[in-house]
């Protein structure tokens, strides 16, 4: 692996890649050197706004590029499996938007060519650098809590994405539970081996107009013989809620959501706070750093990423169980 | 029903006789009048304490005395349905400690001859009396998070009950989650429609010797649509665990653990404060003193009780559909 | 001292005398066998309702009554000290509300009297056996924050009293604080002496009209060199407002207020709880049984009072000094 | 004032100099072009780790520099009056840490130069700029809380800088509590007239020695007719301890301090957390970006600053006012 900075291109100047491109301004060893899209006007405004010596319109160009090291892939899903490979091949360290891909047997081909080409690859759940997530993994890891009996997954969005987005999403599961199957695996520290999953429209008719719902609850039963839930909402007033909870033979762990700011304010009304951080943006502000970090580390001492294609497959696998489960109603063994 | 005071005759002086005997103490217009226990001794030192005017050996004794209005049954779950038909056609109010029986076909008798009698029949379901739980409820039905999608109800003890005991209970799902089953019901306002559920051994070797197991997990279907979990353990090291969470359209509200003081204490280890209480008796000392103040109001009014045997049988109709959903590893319908 | 019931005589069946009368009925070895108050229809009332025998109007022929172990003393401040003293006398165990005179001559003489006469006195701190509290002096008391530095005290009321009672009531510092001067050196356990007062009449201008103030902080130096303040204001509008916090060369303690339920509801405007409890009534529900608990106990086995005269004189005489510190904008030496 | 990239000189290389430069290193339209110190070899390897092009021994060779438009002052507290008035004179914009000087006399001088030159001089009071302290003072601000009567600040280090550095610093209050003296103005929106403070050596006799403090009361009065107090202790073994608390007509806010993650942990032994942010680097971590944003904005615009020499003044002269009561053990007016 190279010099002392890491030289990035990034692929796709859309909202997570301006979100990397910013974060990556405060990294001392890395510069993205180049991005690639086929919106050019975007390509050239990201350019000048964060003094980028260059953009390309086709990625094959940034790929092929001697001096990008590290290619940031933050396109559409779609493209995910052929920029993986083809960077691969290319001989870059690679961090690629979730999920890989939504075809199972496409996932399968990438992790190939990623371990045949002895790739770096790196796949974004930037919830595992979150501190508080952190914390809660390590006093499961430590023993702090004992053995693990029970875990309870709380995930919900301030409101739904347009129906559009949606109905090319792939699905609730595959969408957004995704990042809290990946959630459950980090903490548990095991694979899930069972999926029964209860899930309804209650927001919005048109969610399930375009074939989705917006309301689940899955069962997870995983290889150590914890047993979990996932709850998912697309719609909580309140913000962006995302806890979790551990119980074991010594105790429990639990994660409340962060705040932007620690004030109470005492009424005749009542005791309250101020809401919670509104979505992923604000929420993880810490965990995209943490996590750009890790990747330009790895990616400059060669070093094993903390999580890659693996991880990625396990996900979205776990995730087309739970949709089917939700189907059958019945409970899906992996 | 009779005059100023309620005359109130009690069967069984163990543990729960006893605390419902020191709660009528302090209500006004109650007075235990008469015992009844096979265990004499036991029987005579209540009285003794308490200032008791009589007992007897034979609780039909107690039911048939023409100077008890009111009867509460606090003897071992198999003699309740007989105590309450007895008492049922001598007129008496009655108020049963919970499961009115492990056998369905019991209880839908015991539920004919209540109809048939005209009885006032309370079963002891005391959280609904929580004022915690009272104002969580009232929120549901008042609105204040719109129209309900989700329920999570956890519910701890603090420590197995003798293997003993165990063996003889009627299960986790019929001896400690009937009470979740019923607080979910009374929650959302609904009847449970579908149940499945996850359960195991993990605290002690000797409750799946018994038969039993100690962990649970039930995914519940209300009849409203609602979607609910009950996580049940049968050992949390830091104390009773009784949470409830209930997520809706225009909000959530959830209910945290009492505690037994108020106090926050932060040193160089850490900021903490002392456990919640321990267990029942301390969690519900306030929904104990509600709930006989109710029943006695019912009883002197001659209204109907907040909850009857159709709430003690339904909740045991669900309790026994989750223990059977456990080991087919399926939903089950009710 | 008696047999097993303490036979109790309340002289005064105003608001606080009523608590006690309530308060005793579930207490097992006491019993109010008498009362007395000039305002003989309500002394009648209270007789009716609680089922007490007798009612007098002359306080003195209660003091009298061989019948009665133990007097309350209810009435009017400037009653207490000729009642503590005539019930001294008589031979009788006392309880009697704070304070115990507005004048620190008188309360000389009754400590004198007590002393001489070797009666048992007990002056109605109740907050010395809130749960709570006690859990912090406890903390203090066993070293769990080392060394104490400093100690702060919040205790606000929802409003104010009536301006007319205000004008008879000895000023904020006497009538209101005076409770948070006994509960610095219950804490504490040291003597106060040195008081320095800003106060101020921010809520009624009637209140200063009538010579008193509503906003008060008083800084105090105690004999074992610790520094504290006490804040008070007579209208918080989020309901009675008790807190203390203890910081010292281990850590710190605080305490919170109590709420009526420990729920917690997030809707798209806040995440809000419901106001504390509103006023010592519901505050200190538990205070008050254990206190009348402790005194019963006290009186039949004879032993010395957990809070005396001389606790009630000390409180009297920083209250006494905070008031002419703040007149003087100077402090004073105790 | 110049172009679109503030150039800006750091006089100082120490750790709040490399604060401010690590800070700068995120923000757009800022770079550093220049530092000065006369530890030539802590300046040069600044210059490297930063890519900053040039360092000088002389401080007066930075504010003579044409390519240099703000400087930042982070040199030791007798050196900032006399670099102020030059880079005054320079017409430079300047940033300058807390305190402009330990003599009123010379902070005269140095507001007097900064008014006759009209240069743009922002003295470093983060707290201003932290989220919840911000969210605490709009709330005061708007009304939320009504008129207010008290406040109650509580601000205590994790534990005492080195003796050699308290025997220089200027005493307790115009080292440590000049912050909190500027805080008590930005939440009021007032003037402090009056002082009184209790202060100790409780942690450590050396501190004693050094003629200082370690544990200090204030009492304040504001021209507003607000009473507060301010808590200071050199040593909270849980950690920094920042919060407020004000109090008003309509309610009260309250701010707890902020933790490095949200879990909770419940064990057989209590319920707890992990202690909060250690100490300002990572507490204040939000607030000295946004200080820095803030001032890079006001240099470009050439517009007035949050809080400049006026605010360094009234701080200062309410900590010497404050060390003055303690001295005399009365109030001080000012």
């Amino acid at each position: 692996m190279p010099g002392e900075v890491l030289r990035i291109g990034v692929i796709g100047v859309g909202r997570i890649g301006r979100v990397h491109i910013e974060t990556i301004q405060s990294i001392k060893n890395a510069a993205v050197t180049m991005v690639a899209d086929i919106w050019e006007e975007g390509a050239r405004q990201v350019c000048e706004q964060y003094g980028i010596p260059k953009y390309v319109k086709d990625y094959k160009d940034l790929i092929a590029a001697a001096d990008v090291d590290a290619v940031l892939i933050c396109s559409p899903t779609d493209q995910h499996a052929s920029q993986i490979i083809e960077a691969s091949r290319a001989g870059k360290a690679i961090f690629c938007e979730k999920p890989i891909s939504l075809n199972l047997n496409i996932i399968d081909e990438v992790c190939n060519v990623v371990e045949e080409t002895g790739a770096l690859c790196m796949v974004a759940f930037q919830r595992r650098f979150d501190p508080t997530f952190r914390r809660l993994q390590s006093a499961v890891t430590k023993g702090e809590i004992g053995d693990v009996h029970m875990i309870a997954i709380t995930s919900r969005d301030p409101g739904p994405p347009p129906v559009a987005y949606i109905a090319q999403s792939g699905g609730l599961h595959c969408d957004m539970a995704i990042h809290d199957f990946d959630m459950a695996r980090f903490i548990t520290g095991s694979d899930i081996v069972e999926v029964f999953t209860k899930g309804d429209c209650k927001i919005d008719p048109a969610i399930a107009e375009a074939g989705d719902i917006d309301t689940s609850l899955v069962v997870l039963k995983f290889a150590n013989g914890v047993i979990g839930t996932i709850s998912n909402s697309r719609k909580a007033t309140y913000g962006y809620d995302q806890r979790v909870e551990v119980f074991g033979s010594k105790g429990m762990i639990q994660s409340e959501n962060l705040r932007p700011n620690m004030c109470t304010l005492a009424t005749a009304e009542s005791v309250h706070q101020d809401l919670p951080f509104n979505f992923f943006m604000d929420r993880y502000t810490e965990a995209y750093k943490v996590e750009m970090e890790e990747f330009v580390k790895c990616a400059l001492a060669g070093s094993k990423p903390p999580c890659g294609v693996a991880e990625g497959r396990a996900a979205t696998k776990v995730a087309m169980a739970a949709a089917a489960s939700m189907k059958s109603n019945a409970p899906v063994a992996l």
